[in-house]
Protein backbone atom coordinates (compact mmCIF):
# COMPACT_ATOMS: atom_id res chain seq x y z
CA UNK A 1 0.00 0.00 0.00
CA UNK A 2 1.00 3.28 -0.45
CA UNK A 3 1.81 5.70 2.21
CA UNK A 4 -0.98 7.93 3.57
CA UNK A 5 1.46 11.06 3.53
CA UNK A 6 1.37 11.03 -0.61
CA UNK A 7 -2.00 12.76 -0.74
CA UNK A 8 -1.82 15.53 1.54
CA UNK A 9 -0.77 17.34 -1.50
CA UNK A 10 -4.33 17.56 -2.13
CA UNK A 11 -5.29 21.06 -3.16
CA UNK A 12 -8.07 23.14 -1.84
CA UNK A 13 -11.77 23.34 -3.60
CA UNK A 14 -11.20 26.41 -4.94
CA UNK A 15 -8.15 25.51 -6.49
CA UNK A 16 -9.02 22.15 -8.03
CA UNK A 17 -11.45 23.83 -9.71
CA UNK A 18 -9.43 26.95 -11.08
CA UNK A 19 -6.75 24.12 -12.04
CA UNK A 20 -9.10 22.03 -13.59
CA UNK A 21 -10.25 24.80 -16.07
CA UNK A 22 -6.84 25.83 -16.70
CA UNK A 23 -6.36 22.39 -17.91
CA UNK A 24 -9.29 21.72 -20.23
CA UNK A 25 -8.13 25.31 -21.68
CA UNK A 26 -4.71 23.51 -22.48
CA UNK A 27 -6.08 20.69 -24.22
CA UNK A 28 -9.35 22.42 -26.26
CA UNK A 29 -8.94 21.59 -29.93
CA UNK A 30 -9.67 24.50 -31.24
CA UNK A 31 -10.48 28.49 -29.95
CA UNK A 32 -13.94 28.70 -29.08
CA UNK A 33 -16.62 31.72 -28.94
CA UNK A 34 -16.07 33.54 -26.23
CA UNK A 35 -20.02 34.01 -25.28
CA UNK A 36 -20.10 29.97 -25.47
CA UNK A 37 -16.69 29.35 -23.92
CA UNK A 38 -17.99 29.11 -20.25
CA UNK A 39 -20.48 27.05 -21.44
CA UNK A 40 -18.99 24.37 -23.45
CA UNK A 41 -15.95 23.89 -20.71
CA UNK A 42 -18.10 23.22 -17.59
CA UNK A 43 -19.94 20.76 -19.87
CA UNK A 44 -16.41 19.67 -20.25
CA UNK A 45 -15.75 19.44 -16.91
CA UNK A 46 -18.63 17.71 -16.07
CA UNK A 47 -18.02 15.15 -18.88
CA UNK A 48 -14.13 15.02 -19.03
CA UNK A 49 -15.26 14.29 -23.12
CA UNK A 50 -13.87 16.69 -25.50
CA UNK A 51 -16.11 15.78 -28.19
CA UNK A 52 -18.87 18.35 -26.58
CA UNK A 53 -16.54 20.96 -28.09
CA UNK A 54 -18.24 20.50 -31.36
CA UNK A 55 -21.32 18.59 -30.71
CA UNK A 56 -22.65 21.56 -28.93
CA UNK A 57 -24.60 23.84 -30.74
CA UNK A 58 -26.49 27.43 -30.04
CA UNK A 59 -28.66 29.23 -31.66
CA UNK A 60 -28.23 32.96 -32.58
CA UNK A 61 -28.01 35.13 -29.60
CA UNK A 62 -29.09 32.09 -27.51
CA UNK A 63 -26.46 33.25 -23.99
CA UNK A 64 -27.62 36.58 -24.13
CA UNK A 65 -31.01 35.75 -24.05
CA UNK A 66 -30.92 32.98 -21.62
CA UNK A 67 -29.45 35.20 -18.92
CA UNK A 68 -31.84 37.83 -19.80
CA UNK A 69 -34.89 35.20 -19.13
CA UNK A 70 -32.93 33.76 -15.60
CA UNK A 71 -32.34 38.25 -14.73
CA UNK A 72 -36.24 38.63 -15.44
CA UNK A 73 -37.22 35.55 -13.15
CA UNK A 74 -37.95 32.56 -15.53
CA UNK A 75 -38.12 29.30 -13.68
CA UNK A 76 -37.11 25.73 -14.97
CA UNK A 77 -38.75 22.52 -16.05
CA UNK A 78 -36.55 19.55 -15.96
CA UNK A 79 -37.18 16.07 -16.94
CA UNK A 80 -35.50 14.38 -14.22
CA UNK A 81 -35.08 14.65 -10.57
CA UNK A 82 -31.26 14.55 -11.21
CA UNK A 83 -31.01 17.70 -13.20
CA UNK A 84 -32.90 19.07 -10.60
CA UNK A 85 -30.52 18.30 -7.93
CA UNK A 86 -27.93 19.13 -10.04
CA UNK A 87 -28.81 23.01 -10.38
CA UNK A 88 -27.88 25.84 -8.13
CA UNK A 89 -31.30 26.70 -7.15
CA UNK A 90 -30.00 29.06 -4.68
CA UNK A 91 -28.08 31.21 -7.63
CA UNK A 92 -31.69 30.78 -9.77
CA UNK A 93 -33.34 31.94 -6.69
CA UNK A 94 -31.20 35.11 -6.53
CA UNK A 95 -33.53 35.99 -9.69
CA UNK A 96 -36.74 34.43 -8.20
CA UNK A 97 -36.14 31.72 -10.38
CA UNK A 98 -37.50 28.13 -9.15
CA UNK A 99 -36.19 24.16 -10.51
CA UNK A 100 -39.71 22.47 -11.07
CA UNK A 101 -39.43 18.61 -12.08
CA UNK A 102 -43.06 17.20 -12.62
CA UNK A 103 -41.94 13.19 -13.28
CA UNK A 104 -42.53 11.94 -9.48
CA UNK A 105 -46.07 13.45 -9.96
CA UNK A 106 -48.81 11.10 -9.47
CA UNK A 107 -51.24 12.77 -11.81
CA UNK A 108 -48.47 12.47 -14.35
CA UNK A 109 -47.88 8.90 -13.59
CA UNK A 110 -51.64 8.02 -14.29
CA UNK A 111 -51.97 10.09 -17.43
CA UNK A 112 -48.43 8.61 -19.02
CA UNK A 113 -49.47 4.83 -18.09
CA UNK A 114 -53.75 5.71 -19.59
CA UNK A 115 -51.98 7.10 -22.76
CA UNK A 116 -49.11 4.38 -22.87
CA UNK A 117 -46.95 7.51 -23.54
CA UNK A 118 -43.61 8.91 -21.20
CA UNK A 119 -44.00 10.95 -17.84
CA UNK A 120 -41.41 13.32 -20.24
CA UNK A 121 -44.36 13.87 -22.43
CA UNK A 122 -46.94 14.35 -19.84
CA UNK A 123 -44.26 16.81 -17.97
CA UNK A 124 -44.31 19.15 -20.82
CA UNK A 125 -47.97 18.85 -20.99
CA UNK A 126 -48.37 19.91 -17.39
CA UNK A 127 -45.80 22.82 -18.22
CA UNK A 128 -48.11 24.33 -20.37
CA UNK A 129 -50.81 24.16 -17.76
CA UNK A 130 -48.91 26.70 -15.59
CA UNK A 131 -48.89 29.87 -17.65
CA UNK A 132 -45.47 31.32 -17.54
CA UNK A 133 -42.48 31.06 -20.14
CA UNK A 134 -39.83 28.55 -18.98
CA UNK A 135 -36.53 27.68 -19.09
CA UNK A 136 -36.35 23.54 -20.56
CA UNK A 137 -33.50 21.43 -19.08
CA UNK A 138 -34.03 18.13 -20.89
CA UNK A 139 -31.21 15.74 -19.76
CA UNK A 140 -33.10 12.46 -20.72
CA UNK A 141 -35.99 11.78 -22.59
CA UNK A 142 -36.01 12.55 -26.02
CA UNK A 143 -40.27 12.35 -25.82
CA UNK A 144 -40.08 15.31 -24.08
CA UNK A 145 -38.38 17.52 -26.88
CA UNK A 146 -41.00 15.41 -29.25
CA UNK A 147 -43.64 16.83 -27.07
CA UNK A 148 -42.33 20.31 -26.78
CA UNK A 149 -41.87 21.04 -30.83
CA UNK A 150 -45.35 20.26 -30.60
CA UNK A 151 -46.72 22.46 -27.81
CA UNK A 152 -44.70 25.21 -29.38
CA UNK A 153 -46.28 24.33 -32.92
CA UNK A 154 -49.94 24.55 -31.83
CA UNK A 155 -49.04 27.87 -29.00
CA UNK A 156 -49.23 26.30 -26.31
CA UNK A 157 -46.21 27.20 -24.68
CA UNK A 158 -43.63 29.53 -25.31
CA UNK A 159 -39.92 28.49 -24.15
CA UNK A 160 -37.03 30.96 -23.13
CA UNK A 161 -34.63 28.64 -23.90
CA UNK A 162 -34.64 24.69 -24.40
CA UNK A 163 -31.46 22.77 -23.37
CA UNK A 164 -31.82 19.88 -25.38
CA UNK A 165 -29.11 17.08 -24.44
CA UNK A 166 -30.54 14.13 -23.86
CA UNK A 167 -28.54 10.84 -24.26
CA UNK A 168 -29.33 7.33 -25.64
CA UNK A 169 -29.80 5.13 -28.54
CA UNK A 170 -33.46 5.12 -29.84
CA UNK A 171 -35.48 8.92 -30.80
CA UNK A 172 -32.20 10.64 -29.22
CA UNK A 173 -30.21 12.16 -32.68
CA UNK A 174 -34.14 12.73 -34.26
CA UNK A 175 -35.54 14.84 -31.55
CA UNK A 176 -32.53 16.94 -30.65
CA UNK A 177 -32.08 17.33 -34.96
CA UNK A 178 -36.27 18.53 -34.67
CA UNK A 179 -36.27 20.83 -31.62
CA UNK A 180 -33.37 23.22 -33.61
CA UNK A 181 -36.05 23.47 -35.94
CA UNK A 182 -38.35 25.13 -33.91
CA UNK A 183 -38.73 28.63 -33.73
CA UNK A 184 -37.06 29.23 -29.59
CA UNK A 185 -33.73 29.59 -28.19
CA UNK A 186 -31.53 26.53 -28.02
CA UNK A 187 -28.55 25.11 -27.11
CA UNK A 188 -28.30 21.40 -27.96
CA UNK A 189 -26.05 18.14 -27.81
CA UNK A 190 -25.75 16.95 -31.04
CA UNK A 191 -25.94 12.70 -31.44
CA UNK A 192 -26.19 10.45 -28.77
CA UNK A 193 -24.56 11.94 -25.81
CA UNK A 194 -26.07 14.47 -23.20
CA UNK A 195 -27.31 13.94 -19.40
CA UNK A 196 -28.58 14.96 -16.54
CA UNK A 197 -25.17 15.95 -15.68
CA UNK A 198 -24.64 18.08 -19.23
CA UNK A 199 -28.49 19.49 -18.80
CA UNK A 200 -27.26 20.71 -15.30
CA UNK A 201 -23.55 22.16 -15.99
CA UNK A 202 -25.38 24.07 -18.79
CA UNK A 203 -27.63 25.89 -16.46
CA UNK A 204 -25.26 26.81 -14.06
CA UNK A 205 -22.26 27.70 -16.67
CA UNK A 206 -25.40 30.32 -17.72
CA UNK A 207 -26.12 31.20 -14.08
CA UNK A 208 -22.35 31.75 -13.08
CA UNK A 209 -21.40 33.91 -15.90
CA UNK A 210 -24.00 36.13 -14.45
CA UNK A 211 -22.98 39.59 -13.08
CA UNK B 1 -40.97 22.81 -40.56
CA UNK B 2 -41.22 19.12 -40.62
CA UNK B 3 -44.57 17.50 -40.01
CA UNK B 4 -45.98 16.98 -36.98
CA UNK B 5 -47.45 13.82 -37.88
CA UNK B 6 -43.56 12.27 -37.96
CA UNK B 7 -42.68 11.82 -34.67
CA UNK B 8 -45.94 9.49 -33.99
CA UNK B 9 -44.08 6.19 -34.39
CA UNK B 10 -42.17 7.30 -30.99
CA UNK B 11 -42.11 3.54 -29.65
CA UNK B 12 -43.41 3.01 -25.68
CA UNK B 13 -40.87 3.64 -23.01
CA UNK B 14 -39.78 -0.40 -22.54
CA UNK B 15 -39.61 -0.49 -25.74
CA UNK B 16 -37.58 2.74 -26.29
CA UNK B 17 -35.18 0.36 -23.15
CA UNK B 18 -35.11 -2.98 -24.81
CA UNK B 19 -34.21 -1.77 -28.28
CA UNK B 20 -31.25 0.66 -26.67
CA UNK B 21 -29.94 -2.30 -24.83
CA UNK B 22 -29.79 -4.73 -28.28
CA UNK B 23 -28.19 -1.36 -30.25
CA UNK B 24 -25.68 -1.47 -27.26
CA UNK B 25 -24.91 -4.97 -27.60
CA UNK B 26 -24.23 -4.87 -31.23
CA UNK B 27 -21.97 -2.09 -30.95
CA UNK B 28 -19.89 -3.68 -27.91
CA UNK B 29 -16.25 -3.62 -29.13
CA UNK B 30 -15.73 -7.24 -27.94
CA UNK B 31 -17.24 -10.03 -25.42
CA UNK B 32 -17.50 -8.96 -21.76
CA UNK B 33 -17.87 -10.81 -18.62
CA UNK B 34 -21.07 -11.96 -18.13
CA UNK B 35 -21.39 -10.98 -14.16
CA UNK B 36 -20.02 -7.56 -15.23
CA UNK B 37 -22.03 -6.88 -18.51
CA UNK B 38 -25.07 -5.34 -17.07
CA UNK B 39 -23.37 -2.81 -14.80
CA UNK B 40 -21.29 -2.03 -18.04
CA UNK B 41 -23.76 -1.83 -20.59
CA UNK B 42 -26.36 0.31 -17.78
CA UNK B 43 -22.96 3.09 -17.63
CA UNK B 44 -23.42 3.13 -21.39
CA UNK B 45 -26.65 3.22 -21.90
CA UNK B 46 -26.67 6.46 -19.09
CA UNK B 47 -23.76 8.31 -21.35
CA UNK B 48 -24.00 6.73 -25.03
CA UNK B 49 -20.12 6.54 -24.27
CA UNK B 50 -18.63 2.73 -25.24
CA UNK B 51 -14.83 3.65 -23.41
CA UNK B 52 -16.39 2.58 -20.66
CA UNK B 53 -16.17 -1.06 -21.72
CA UNK B 54 -12.81 -1.20 -21.50
CA UNK B 55 -12.07 1.59 -18.33
CA UNK B 56 -14.42 0.30 -15.59
CA UNK B 57 -12.54 -1.99 -12.98
CA UNK B 58 -14.32 -4.79 -10.98
CA UNK B 59 -12.46 -6.05 -8.17
CA UNK B 60 -12.64 -10.28 -7.77
CA UNK B 61 -16.40 -11.19 -6.98
CA UNK B 62 -17.34 -7.63 -6.60
CA UNK B 63 -20.49 -8.40 -8.29
CA UNK B 64 -22.06 -10.92 -5.66
CA UNK B 65 -20.65 -9.58 -2.87
CA UNK B 66 -22.33 -6.36 -3.56
CA UNK B 67 -25.70 -7.56 -4.04
CA UNK B 68 -25.14 -9.68 -1.48
CA UNK B 69 -24.91 -6.60 0.70
CA UNK B 70 -27.96 -4.76 -0.42
CA UNK B 71 -29.60 -8.04 -0.03
CA UNK B 72 -28.53 -7.44 3.71
CA UNK B 73 -29.73 -4.42 3.64
CA UNK B 74 -26.77 -2.25 3.13
CA UNK B 75 -27.72 1.86 2.77
CA UNK B 76 -25.95 3.90 -0.06
CA UNK B 77 -23.36 7.23 0.94
CA UNK B 78 -23.24 9.07 -2.11
CA UNK B 79 -20.92 12.50 -2.45
CA UNK B 80 -23.71 14.43 -4.90
CA UNK B 81 -27.38 15.17 -4.37
CA UNK B 82 -27.40 14.61 -8.14
CA UNK B 83 -26.23 10.52 -7.18
CA UNK B 84 -28.90 10.20 -4.75
CA UNK B 85 -31.69 11.81 -7.11
CA UNK B 86 -30.21 9.32 -9.90
CA UNK B 87 -30.08 5.64 -7.56
CA UNK B 88 -33.73 4.06 -7.38
CA UNK B 89 -34.14 4.59 -3.80
CA UNK B 90 -37.39 2.19 -3.83
CA UNK B 91 -36.03 -0.64 -5.09
CA UNK B 92 -33.34 -0.52 -2.65
CA UNK B 93 -35.79 0.12 -0.01
CA UNK B 94 -37.11 -3.07 -0.57
CA UNK B 95 -34.30 -4.51 1.49
CA UNK B 96 -34.09 -2.02 3.50
CA UNK B 97 -31.02 0.12 2.28
CA UNK B 98 -31.41 4.09 2.38
CA UNK B 99 -29.90 6.30 0.46
CA UNK B 100 -27.58 8.95 2.24
CA UNK B 101 -25.88 12.16 1.07
CA UNK B 102 -24.08 14.50 4.03
CA UNK B 103 -22.78 17.31 1.33
CA UNK B 104 -25.62 19.93 2.42
CA UNK B 105 -25.66 19.47 5.97
CA UNK B 106 -24.67 22.22 7.88
CA UNK B 107 -22.11 20.68 10.43
CA UNK B 108 -20.33 19.53 7.57
CA UNK B 109 -20.79 22.94 5.34
CA UNK B 110 -19.22 24.30 8.67
CA UNK B 111 -16.22 21.69 9.41
CA UNK B 112 -14.91 21.52 5.28
CA UNK B 113 -14.91 25.75 6.40
CA UNK B 114 -12.70 25.45 9.55
CA UNK B 115 -10.60 22.68 7.94
CA UNK B 116 -10.07 23.80 4.62
CA UNK B 117 -11.00 20.67 3.31
CA UNK B 118 -13.77 19.34 0.85
CA UNK B 119 -17.07 18.49 2.24
CA UNK B 120 -16.86 15.30 0.51
CA UNK B 121 -14.01 14.30 2.84
CA UNK B 122 -15.91 15.37 6.16
CA UNK B 123 -18.67 13.65 4.41
CA UNK B 124 -16.62 10.24 4.52
CA UNK B 125 -15.79 11.06 7.77
CA UNK B 126 -19.38 11.60 8.78
CA UNK B 127 -20.04 8.08 7.33
CA UNK B 128 -17.72 6.55 9.49
CA UNK B 129 -19.60 7.74 12.58
CA UNK B 130 -23.15 6.37 11.72
CA UNK B 131 -21.55 2.87 12.52
CA UNK B 132 -23.10 0.97 9.56
CA UNK B 133 -20.75 -0.79 6.99
CA UNK B 134 -21.93 1.10 3.89
CA UNK B 135 -22.12 0.80 0.00
CA UNK B 136 -19.99 4.22 -1.41
CA UNK B 137 -21.18 5.74 -4.51
CA UNK B 138 -18.78 8.30 -5.27
CA UNK B 139 -19.27 10.18 -8.79
CA UNK B 140 -17.63 13.70 -8.31
CA UNK B 141 -15.30 13.94 -5.10
CA UNK B 142 -11.73 12.47 -5.37
CA UNK B 143 -10.91 13.80 -2.15
CA UNK B 144 -13.91 11.88 -0.78
CA UNK B 145 -11.73 8.91 -1.93
CA UNK B 146 -8.85 10.19 -0.54
CA UNK B 147 -10.41 10.37 2.42
CA UNK B 148 -11.89 6.99 2.66
CA UNK B 149 -8.68 5.41 1.58
CA UNK B 150 -7.28 6.61 5.07
CA UNK B 151 -10.52 5.67 7.53
CA UNK B 152 -9.86 2.00 5.91
CA UNK B 153 -6.31 1.92 6.87
CA UNK B 154 -7.36 3.70 10.22
CA UNK B 155 -10.18 1.04 10.53
CA UNK B 156 -12.78 3.48 10.85
CA UNK B 157 -14.54 2.15 7.55
CA UNK B 158 -15.41 -1.06 6.61
CA UNK B 159 -17.36 -0.47 3.15
CA UNK B 160 -18.83 -3.35 1.42
CA UNK B 161 -18.52 -1.61 -1.85
CA UNK B 162 -16.91 1.42 -3.06
CA UNK B 163 -17.88 2.53 -6.22
CA UNK B 164 -15.47 5.04 -7.35
CA UNK B 165 -16.12 6.95 -10.15
CA UNK B 166 -15.30 10.80 -10.20
CA UNK B 167 -14.75 12.95 -13.26
CA UNK B 168 -12.09 15.50 -13.69
CA UNK B 169 -9.16 16.46 -14.17
CA UNK B 170 -7.35 17.39 -10.79
CA UNK B 171 -6.44 13.97 -8.19
CA UNK B 172 -9.13 12.16 -10.22
CA UNK B 173 -6.84 9.69 -11.92
CA UNK B 174 -4.90 9.43 -9.04
CA UNK B 175 -7.59 8.88 -6.00
CA UNK B 176 -9.21 6.26 -8.77
CA UNK B 177 -5.74 4.16 -8.52
CA UNK B 178 -5.21 4.41 -4.91
CA UNK B 179 -8.63 3.09 -4.08
CA UNK B 180 -8.19 0.17 -6.44
CA UNK B 181 -5.30 -1.00 -3.79
CA UNK B 182 -7.64 -0.45 -0.48
CA UNK B 183 -8.34 -3.72 1.13
CA UNK B 184 -12.22 -3.68 -0.04
CA UNK B 185 -14.53 -4.77 -3.08
CA UNK B 186 -14.80 -1.86 -5.90
CA UNK B 187 -15.99 -0.97 -9.30
CA UNK B 188 -13.91 2.04 -10.32
CA UNK B 189 -13.88 4.02 -13.92
CA UNK B 190 -10.05 4.58 -14.76
CA UNK B 191 -8.93 7.81 -16.13
CA UNK B 192 -10.76 11.13 -16.31
CA UNK B 193 -14.45 10.17 -17.10
CA UNK B 194 -17.25 9.19 -14.67
CA UNK B 195 -19.88 11.22 -12.67
CA UNK B 196 -22.87 11.28 -10.78
CA UNK B 197 -24.57 9.85 -13.59
CA UNK B 198 -22.29 6.96 -14.23
CA UNK B 199 -22.35 6.28 -10.01
CA UNK B 200 -26.00 6.08 -9.93
CA UNK B 201 -26.27 3.78 -13.60
CA UNK B 202 -23.77 1.28 -11.50
CA UNK B 203 -26.07 0.85 -8.54
CA UNK B 204 -29.31 0.48 -10.35
CA UNK B 205 -27.66 -1.77 -12.58
CA UNK B 206 -26.83 -4.40 -9.23
CA UNK B 207 -30.31 -3.54 -8.03
CA UNK B 208 -32.40 -4.39 -11.22
CA UNK B 209 -29.89 -7.90 -11.91
CA UNK B 210 -31.03 -9.28 -8.31
CA UNK B 211 -33.89 -11.74 -8.08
Amino acid sequence: MKSLREHEKILPPAEIERRSFEIIEQELPHTLDPLQAPVIKRVIHTTADFSYVDSLCFSQGVIESARQAIREGSSIITDTNMVKAGINGERLSVYGGKVHCFMADEDVAVQARARGITRAAVSMEKSAMMGENYIYAIGNAPTALFRLYDLIAEEKVFPRLIIGVPVGFVHVVEAKELIMQAPVPYIVARGRKGGSNVAAAICNALLYGME
